[in-house]
C-alpha cells in the first residue's frame, strides 16, 4: 500500500492574479508518489476537482480509511502507474485543505484576522500559474502529463495553452471548454444558498464562531444531483422508502410528512449535505465554483475555440461519460473537433458508464484500461 | 377578452384524507368559463400545477395584466374554446390562492391560530375527491375531459381512475406516472432550503410576522433550472455577462466577484426567486411538493401501471415535450404503453419544442393543434 505524506512549499514573491489583484505570500500543499527519474522525464500532475485536494493516492501511515480521491487511478501498477512515474498532486489556492485559502490570515489585516470574504478570487489558469512555480521549486521543468477530471481537466486544458512548451501530454476526463447557462445556474443556486445563510455574515463567519452549515447542505445536495446519472439514482433509490421494518408480505405505507424523510434518496441527500458542511469552506465554495464559472479559454479569440486551443502543443487523451449531464459527452467532442480543426493529436473514448458525473472517480475497466494504455504509450516515449 | 370571476364554496362535511386524517371544513376557491349546456355534457375541468391556481383563463375586471395561467388554451376560440365547453377552474386543498390552506385558521385550534405546518398531508387523489365534491354542488355527473399539465397532468390520470364513470376523455400534458429518484431529490432539497430557513419557525412563521423568503427563492431557482431547457437556457442566456455599457468593439470584462451578479442567468434566476419569494406560502410549497413525490398510481398494483390503468373507461390523449428533461418523454410512453396493454383508445403526440418542461404553459402551434383538434372531436361527441 502507497503511504502518502503532505509536503507544503511557501511562496513569499506575490502571485498576481488574472483579476488584477494578487496573493502576496502563499503556501502550496502538495503530495508526490513514485521518483522523479534523473532525466526528470516522467513527471506527472494531477489536478482536483471541486472539493478533492493534493491527496490523491495512497494512505497516511496509521490511517488506513485514508484512501486518496483518485486512488484507483494512480498508485503501483495503476492506470497512472507510481512505479514508473512521479506522480504530483497539488492543493490548489484558494482551497481548504492546505494551501492558502479564506480561511487563513491575511497579511494585509491589521489585526491579524483571516481572509474569509476578502481573499481573491482565483480562476483556473491563477491556478496553473501556480502549479507552475511549485514545479518549478521541484525542479521540474517538463510534465510527461497533466492530468484531471472534471474542473480538473480545465486545469489540464489551461496547462496545454499557458505552458505548451512544460506539457507532453494533457488527459482530460469529464470537462468542457466552458460552463453552460445550466451549469452556472446550479452554481448560483448553492452559491446562493451559502450566502444567505444567517451564519455566513458576509463571510467573515469565522470571527463569529458560526460556520453557514445550512447553505453548505443545500450547495452539496444540488452538486450531488448533478454528479449522478437519473439512472443510477433510480437504480440505486428508485422510490425505495426510508427502510424500516416491515412485515412479511406487508406493503410499507407512505408515512405522509413533509418534513420527515420518506424515500431512501432524501436520507441519502441529507447525508452527503451534513457530511459535507462538516469540512468544507463556504468561502472556498464561492471560490471554487466562480472558478468554474469563469473558465473559457475561447472567450479571449471570440468564442473560437479552435483558434484558442491552437496553442497547444501537446498530444490530448480526452474522455467522456455516457450518462455525465452536468459536463455530457458533446462538450468534450467539441474540444476534439476543436483540437482536430487545428491538426493536433487528440485520442478520445467515449465511455458508455452508468454513474453520470461521478463515473471519473469511480473504477470503470473499459475508461481505466484507455488511460492506461495512453500512459504505457508515454511510459515508451519518456523512459528511454 | 373573458373576464374572470373567482367564485367559492364552502364545504361543512369533513373531508377524510388518504393519510389517515381530515380536513373539518373547507372552502373551495373556483372559476368557471363559458356556459353549462342543458344536458350537462360540455364541462371541462382544468388541474393546476405546482405554483398556479383556479384562475385559468381571462382577467379580473379592471386589472389587465391579470391574465389566467393557461389563458393561450383555454378562453373564446382558444384550443378548449369556452364558446362550446363549460370550463371550470379550482385550487386545490393547501394551496395559498384561496382554497383552506396553511395560512388559515385551524378549526382545532383552542385559540385559532392558522393550519401552518398542521395542514394535513393531501394527495392528488384527495384533491380529485375535493374536485368531485365541488362538480357535485355545480351539480356536473360527467365531465367531458378533465385536463392539466405537469402535476395537473397527474390528477388527470387519478380522475380517471377515481372516477371512471364522471370522465369522457383526459388530457395528460408533460406528466409522468410518477416521480424519479431525481425528480424527488429536487424536491428534497427545495424542502430543506425553506424548512432550514431560520425564518421557517418549524412552519409556525405566521405568528412571527416573518415569511422564510430565502428557503423559497433558493427552491424557485432550483424549480426553474428543471423547467427550462439546457438549450433555451443557452439560446437565451448562455455565457452572457449582465448588461452595462459596452464601448462598441469593446469586450467586457469578469467582474471577478463570488456574490455579485456576473452572468445574465444569474440575475434571471434571483429575480424569479424574489418574485416568487413574495407571494407563494412556505407550507404550500412542501405540501405541493409532497403531493407529487407521493403520486404512484402502480403502487398499489405492485408497480403495475398497466394494472393500475386498467381502471380507466375514459379516451386518453398524452403529449410530450422533447426537451422536457422533468417530464421526459419516456416518462409519457410508460403511460401510453400502459393504457395500450389494457387496449384503451390513447392518443399521444410528442413536440419538439426547445423550451423544456415549460413548453406545456407556452403557446405552441403544433402542441395546441393537436389539443383543438382533440376537442374538436369531442365537441362533435358531447354536443349534440
Amino acid at each position: 500500500m502507497l503511504v502518502a505524506t503532505p509536503q507544503s512549499l511557501h511562496f513569499d514573491a506575490p502571485l498576481a492574479l488574472q483579476s488584477g489583484a494578487s496573493i502576496r505570500q502563499y503556501d502550496l500543499a502538495f503530495e508526490t508518489y513514485g521518483t522523479l527519474n534523473s532525466a526528470k522525464t516522467n513527471a506527472v500532475l494531477i489536478c482536483h476537482a471541486l472539493n478533492a485536494s493534493h491527496h490523491v493516492a495512497g494512505v497516511y501511515a496509521g490511517q488506513a480509511k485514508s484512501e486518496g480521491w483518485w486512488d484507483n487511478m494512480v498508485g503501483p501498477g495503476k492506470p497512472v502507474d507510481t512505479d514508473r512515474f512521479f506522480v504530483i498532486g497539488v492543493n490548489n489556492l484558494g482551497s481548504c485543505f492546505g494551501s492558502t485559502g479564506p480561511m487563513h490570515a491575511n497579511p494585509d489585516s491589521p489585526d491579524g484576522q483571516v481572509y474569509g470574504a476578502d481573499f481573491p478570487v482565483v480562476t483556473v489558469e491563477d491556478w496553473v500559474h501556480a502549479q507552475a512555480l511549485l514545479l518549478d521549486r521541484l525542479g521540474i521543468r517538463t510534465l510527461a502529463a497533466v492530468m484531471g477530471g472534471s474542473l480538473g481537466g480545465m486545469q489540464a486544458i489551461a496547462w496545454a495553452l499557458l505552458y505548451p512548451e512544460r506539457v507532453r501530454r494533457a488527459v482530460v476526463v469529464a470537462s468542457a471548454p466552458n460552463l453552460t447557462a445550466e451549469n452556472i445556474a446550479f452554481n448560483e443556486v448553492a452559491r446562493r444558498a451559502i450566502v444567505t445563510d444567517p451564519d455566513f455574515h458576509g463571510g467573515n463567519f469565522y470571527r463569529h464562531g458560526v460556520v453557514p452549515k445550512r447553505g453548505l447542505r443545500i450547495a452539496r445536495m444540488i452538486g450531488h444531483i448533478t454528479y449522478l446519472s437519473d439512472d443510477v439514482m433510480n437504480a440505486k433509490f428508485g422510490r425505495q422508502l426510508r427502510s424500516t421494518v416491515v412485515q412479511a408480505g406487508a406493503s410499507q405505507d407512505y408515512r405522509y410528512s413533509t418534513q420527515d424523510v420518506e424515500f431512501q434518496i432524501e436520507s441519502y441527500l441529507r447525508y452527503q449535505g451534513d457530511k459535507f458542511a462538516d469540512y468544507f469552506d463556504a468561502n472556498t465554495y464561492l471560490l471554487i465554483t466562480r472558478a468554474l464559472d469563469y473558465f473559457d479559454p475561447a472567450r479571449a479569440f471570440g468564442g473560437n475555440l479552435s483558434h484558442a486551443l491552437a496553442r497547444a502543443r501537446c498530444k490530448f487523451l480526452l474522455v467522456s461519460f455516457v450518462t455525465d449531464w452536468r459536463f455530457a459527452p458533446a462538450r468534450s467532442r467539441e474540444i476534439v473537433k476543436a483540437l482536430l480543426d487545428k491538426q493536433r493529436d487528440v485520442s478520445y473514448a467515449e465511455i458508455d458508464a452508468p454513474h453520470g458525473h461521478d463515473a471519473f472517480l469511480l473504477d470503470d475497466p473499459r475508461y481505466h484500461g484507455v488511460v492506461r494504455s495512453h500512459f504505457e504509450s508515454l511510459a515508451a516515449e519518456v523512459l528511454v
